[in-house]
């Protein structure tokens, strides 16, 4: 499978993970706990990677799987930093609104830039690190309030602690993606059998924090495999479908491209729900939400195009200005 | 002279005509004519250059200047340019509002681009294409109304021949621009010389078209040479001046650079004007002109620096997701 491939389709899975959950609503709420839909999606997840590496291990008794503790441990690492991650955030909120939580949160495309070069020793060229930073400044032009917008002079107005968590909200995402990479590539073990490591570890969490909000919601609500499949409808169903489907292509990614291919995926998706959200829910465009696509789609090509394609040309173009300059100097020396 | 100076410095003046300009008027009125400020603007070049070119022939009796009308008449196709599109613009401001005008003023970055290499024949890359979209893209992208500002949804909802009449515009302005840089590239004359034949259209045409207005408007202000110097403060001469001394410098730039590099000067003289504005008129900074900065300063990263210095760089980075797709595919094929 080429890696374009599963970028594009993790493309049009992520942006219609948003509209899903907004299709899932009744009235503008939730009738099912949305708390137990990243539980179900770890648990697909699991399930359908524990089921591939049994057929991998029938077919070929040769597939490569690492099970001493001291590498199986290391899988634990990613959840760990997710649940800070989910804490730091927060905290965060408490400072700042969740537009500006949202605008902060395109720095985390510069962050996997610079931890990718940092912890993995990837080298990128100016050209591809300029590409990284248009990506993240064109994502946060599509998400410039328009007029008449709500809640106006937010952006800059919010306490420094809550920008100093919002750097590092973005960094530990980044980190994340950063440490599975790592992770998935560091051997060839299978990818199914890196995936059921990955996720058993990923349900135990999720589990946990189920388990967790019960005991400080006083179990008002009763324990949540009480509230598991309450009120799901097919499109809740889909909705878990989908993020378990977008986590194992994510997986996929990390192991056969990059970090960078799955954030230009995600920044890509978030455009296209914006897209769709046009159609479907009558979302004014707007046209910063015009020149972010504009952006997105410059450094996009920036970042993958090979350089003969950028640079098919002509050095005597550039050098224009400075071969005409000599001709003045000769002539300036002249008179 | 260094063709980066010329254009820095031309940088610099063009976003201090603003600031001056607004710093001429006495409680947001002008208290004299604005219309004889282009016309006092164009005489004082064409009486610079004057001087310019006879000192040049004492010096050097050398000095190339073609006389032939055959020559000499081309030098009124600016002016002629400049006098059609001041009426499309005219025309244009009865459809569309002045910040949709505003908006619609940088696809002339674009335009520029294009008859740049149909006229001129002169090759960009695919980047330096990019740079180009881009710079009017950042600076678009500074210009998008924040919340809270008045006139909202005006910018998709004028009558079609607005945007029509808007493209028109900006590609006249682009002809013009191109035509000024084949004119003083043509041939070897001196710079002044060709100066003095486009001041005395210019300030012909500008004589015309205070007379005009006289005309138009009934003598109700009287003529235009009792208007000329009346109201007059050292911030108007200061104007005029300014006025004079970017048009010396566009000139120069045809000659020795091109009409790319003065659009890349005129562009960052915008954004300039509006961080001086935040100084000066406590112009509240938006985050689409922080934006708009950084895409600014990317395009012309993109556009001048030598493609070396870009693309210094690692194929393997480029190629990882490559060949290990092509392990996977071998992986593929094993089991």
């Amino acid at each position: 499978m080429q890696w374009y491939f599963v970028a594009l389709l993790l493309t049009f899975l992520t942006s219609s993970q948003g509209i899903l959950t907004t299709l899932s609503q009744s009235n503008g709420k939730y009738l099912y706990d949305y708390a137990t839909v990243p539980f179900l999606a770890e648990v697909f997840k699991l399930v359908l990677s524990s089921l591939l590496v049994w057929r991998e291990c029938q077919i070929s008794p040769s597939t490569r799987m690492t099970t001493e503790w001291k590498s199986v441990r290391l899988y634990v690492v990613p959840s760990i930093i997710y649940l800070i991650h989910n804490n730091v955030q927060f905290a965060t909120l408490t400072y700042v609104d969740a537009s500006t939580y949202q605008i902060m949160g395109n720095l985390k495309i510069v962050t996997t830039g610079i931890l990718f070069r940092l912890f993995l020793r990837r080298r990128l060229s100016n050209l591809q690190w300029m590409a990284i930073i248009l990506l993240a400044v064109g994502t946060t032009t599509s998400q410039v309030k328009g007029c008449g917008e709500a809640s106006c002079d937010s952006l800059f107005a919010a306490p420094i602690q809550g920008y100093m968590l919002g750097a590092v909200s973005a960094c530990l995402s980044a980190l994340a993606g950063v440490y599975t990479e790592f992770l998935m590539k560091k051997n060839n073990d299978s990818l199914y059998w890196q995936n059921v490591q990955l996720y058993t570890f990923g349900s135990i969490f999720n589990l946990a924090r189920l388990v967790l909000d019960d005991y400080r919601g006083g179990y008002e609500n009763g324990s949540w495999w009480q509230r598991l499949f309450n009120g799901y409808s097919i499109t809740t169903w889909m909705v878990v479908l989908n993020l378990g489907s977008t986590g194992l292509l994510v997986s996929w990614l990390m192991k056969y491209a990059d970090n960078i291919v799955k954030v230009y995926a995600t920044s890509m998706a978030m455009l296209l729900t914006m897209v769709w959200s046009v159609y479907l829910f009558s979302f004014k465009p707007t046209l910063q939400l015009f020149l972010g696509i504009i952006i997105c789609m410059m450094s996009l090509h920036m970042y993958f195009a090979p350089p003969n394609m950028l640079l098919d040309l002509p050095t005597q173009v550039r050098a224009a200005p400075e071969s005409l300059k000599e001709v003045t100097v000769e002539r300036r020396t002249d008179s």
